[in-house]
């Protein structure tokens, strides 16, 4: 297959470049920035000189672009990848958006979240989640790569909100993300010296991923789901941990929980399951498209504690990606991403 | 005074060397430790030479540290520090606890949770959170010093709590801790390599600074709370950081739990309180005795989220400490404690 | 004594601040910042909130502003506090410049070296290192703070150099930063997941603290030394250590080595000595204004290696510049700057 | 090929199973660990989990272990390899010992730095540096894969001391890694609080990597080379950074040094040339069989500094050992190792 990457100089960017470097059906053919037209990609990740040196070009060869590829990756900020899908309206190409457009059944959802108009709703499209909708994303045109912190909580708890096991007006997701969540573009926020030997919350109660979240498991539960969401940084490059809290349904027993997560993921490649008093590590998973599960069921409080860990930049972005990359194109679902997370 | 630590070689004892060697009341008299008796202190720390190179003396000289000093601090694992509180009973000596042994008012609660037989009911104790129990602590005799995630949970709660504009049975605390709170002792699990870039909970639902969140807070509230506490590790030295969750009571408006805080609060030296949409950073506290303490108001899912952050070493250990031997022995509060966080 | 800081916002402004907080003879009246002018130093750091709420003003106050100070502390880039200094001229202030506008005896090494044109050769002044110019800084109008790593440098090489114990011919520094040492400015490559998990070189050959180095061990030596410098950045926000390599001059033997340190640095409180065999390190000096030195002796090369470490935000700038400040008014070397070093 | 791992529960043995579990000519058939047997591998690195689950033997199993293998890797420490090198001397198996006891030429060296016997002096052995040995690692029958702090101190200045354009006696290196290079043993000094946000040197002019680049080098220059080496830690997981010092041979120019790199390493598909002004970095290489190395020419002092960077468990441990598998096998160099970085 013939790949190209639309806005290749982010932190997902150019992980899909090293995770496409390896995979045996992908050919990477154009990589754009608007920032870096012209310049190598190997300039701007030094990391990736006699492996990967192609020469940055820009959406204005979209045409071209679109020609040459068969499947395109859009690594844009919200906002401008439905510009390019626009673009590629009445091409014959299949996207895969890391971002947040074409993530939303509800397109209001998205305006009222992300304070933009949205430009383009397109017909053939789906939530980008390969274990909720492996079928649909074999065949849909744009698929909207599910987010970092919502793969974590989504995975985390699809089980429950589907079993009906658990009080669905109840949840609480507590998250941490390393710091290459927040990009690459120069903060002082962002600065190692302000982050290190230091951890904080951001953007509570009001996180994007929040509504993303919420459709997929509303989605699964079959009624109106609104939870509450808080997103901390950690002083590390990688990693994403969610801490879930919900009310067990009176009457569901530890059994019940337990063959419920063994249900839905027992056949997941991807989904490592810890069991009852695991404890997922974000280590464990670096590097790698795992996802790790773990719960915990306190009956002095009535509670069920779900954790999950991913890297967030594979599980969370590139990887997924790929992952969807392989069912779209009728791959096998693990091509190119079967490897050990990297540790120590 | 002349004072003594009991157990000097572990991290919250090497920080109340650090903060009494700036102290203009305290003389420090005799250090013990078990394990390195005979070596000076800064054969242990090396950081110390030069500024204080005492001899650590054995536990088997109590009489004579007894005789010698006037407070004695203790920093031995749990169930030891009552074994020295009996042998000082019938002195005239007062004694401040860093570890748990006489923080609990129901001992068969200590006796569930740390699954040890308790020895030592003194009469004239107190729970060592200043800003709870000053009154008590300007006379107890022992002083129970508040743990670290109990002293950032409780103070982020207990105004909520105490004017009962939550509901008491939704709490949920999501806390981080750096790695310090583990302790000195050699871990294969505590190693650089095994925590760097690393996220991961721990002690999920079975946690010992449970019970002890619970006593406090049910004394506030007049009835008995049972709540969920989640700790968590983070890959750095210091810090602490409670993210804390509830259901506000039905008709409960944001000026009252705004001025709930302001008044429990305002007047305390060692607690910044960041408003409604602030956000506590453990940086911010670093090497100093403050709690910070922010909150959000969720009106889609009617749930306040309070955060706090503090020293686990310093306000959460031997800061507290400190505060509790100033309020103990008449001084200014804040004496040896009014100095500005270590940033960056 | 009454103190102004001119360019407050920067992280040496910032420790300066921390410093003088629990400074008994300082008096904090000024604070300029010309990008954050009309806003609250908390603003800018929030930890000092409810602690030091100042309001920075600009530069244009300089009138006032020496009007209203003693003592003026200059945290500018270099080339703008050598402006400053020129409108104090006329001005009965003293001056302590943490830049290098006023580290050199030869104007023309620092134009060549700094690619600017030197426009106030004052003529009270001094290289502001206590340990080698203790006389001069209590006279001197304007002290030219010595720089961070050419700190830890310097007092590593000087016993051997003034007593010509090693080949001045040999010299090679080899050093490493915290990446505090690179300030607060937003640079990409300077965010935490650019720098961490990472180790690197930078500015071989041609780092600006080298003249400076050279400078002061040209002195003590008699003759002109060039030495090679290389700094490198650590993953972790404080601390410098640098590690020196000279040839031993035949004949000379261990005793003499040590000797030289003893009877150099042997009453200095600041320095820590931690004689041949001896390891620095970062840590045990961090928060502190102490120089850790320790130096190994390699017959099978006939090599010394000389290890410094220390804190590059307290003696490499904002700690030395308080030790010169109470040099200069007459105080107790040690006044405000006696306390433990930070650990873990 | 089937191979097997003596000593897979450290750091380095973990890094070839995630090498060789995607490399396509190795099945890996037994694991061992004398602390451990009967343990899955899984259960002692959790993210190994549903990837490889084999249960952990004992040497005591050699003669089934030599029968079922092809190569035999051993990661044991130093004195214990060459007990089971001896073991399997009249086997028709091929060994490569990640450990120090194949790697020298001259027994007596071995002996004199690592204070043990060397008891089995096998014929047919290489030291097991691709780069400098290539053809010889093609047939012998133990490969003494090189150590981590010597590959990259050894490819930095192989290829001035081998075209005689450095002062042989002048060589002084400075390096620093990263913590897994000291291991996965529980030791105090090692917890995260007491290297995070520390940076020091250890070992200094004793660290026994010291006479094995003595022994390349020598070999590569044709006189003895004896030279300085300090190792540093530094508060990361991954990584080594070597810095090189040497007075250029008078007359050289920099064209000739350059063009001496050029030529030594322009077809070597795992060493990244920066060139003269390069800075290889550790994150640059980490995860990857890469080592990249840049070059500074200093004509104020005439004094060259290479600089080399790798990541101390890839080509500095296991990646070395699978491209000596390579060799030796007939394969490809690159099969299993032509991957990218893992950045950031």
């Amino acid at each position: 297959m013939n790949i190209s990457i639309i806005g290749a100089t982010g932190y997902a960017g150019a992980e899909l470049l090293r995770l496409l470097y390896t995979h045996p059906r992908a050919n990477i053919i154009h990589l754009t920035s608007e920032s870096s037209t012209g310049k190598k990609i190997s300039a701007i990740y030094p990391y990736l000189r006699e492996r990967c040196d192609l020469t940055l070009t820009s959406l204005d060869n979209i045409e071209q672009i679109a020609k040459d590829s068969d499947f395109i990756f859009i690594c844009l900020p919200h906002g401008h990848a439905m510009k390019v899908g626009q673009l590629l309206e009445s091409k014959n190409i299949r996207i895969i958006d890391l971002g947040a457009d074409y993530r939303f059944n509800d397109i209001s959802t998205y305006e009222q979240w992300y304070k933009v108009k949205h430009l383009h709703t397109a017909a053939s499209r789906v939530y980008g989640l390969a274990e909720l909708h492996r079928e649909e994303i074999k065949s849909a045109r744009i698929i909207g790569n599910a987010g970092c912190y919502t793969t974590a909580s989504i995975l985390a708890l699809a089980p429950l909100v589907k079993n009906h096991l658990i009080d669905a007006k109840s949840i609480i997701i507590d998250a941490a993300s390393g710091v290459s969540g927040a990009g690459r573009s120069a903060k002082q926020a962002n600065l190692l010296p302000e982050l290190y030997d230091s951890f904080k919350a951001y953007a509570v109660a009001n996180h994007r991923h929040t509504p993303e979240i919420e459709q997929e498991l509303s989605i699964l539960n079959g009624e109106n789901i609104i939870l509450n969401f808080t997103p901390h940084l950690v002083p590390m490059a990688r990693g994403i941990l969610s801490t879930c809290y919900a009310n067990i349904s009176p009457a569901v027993d530890d059994k019940t929980i337990n063959e419920a997560f063994a249900k839905m993921y027992g056949q997941e490649f991807f989904i490592r399951l810890l069991g009852e008093g695991g404890y997922p590590t974000t280590k464990n998973v670096r590097g790698s498209n795992i996802c790790e599960i773990g719960w915990h069921i306190d009956r002095r409080t009535n509670r069920v504690i779900v954790i999950s860990a991913i890297d967030n930049l594979v599980k969370g972005a590139a990887g997924q990606a790929v992952q969807n990359f392989n069912i779209a194109c009728g791959f096998d679902e693990k091509t190119g991403l079967d490897f050990i997370p990297v540790y120590p």
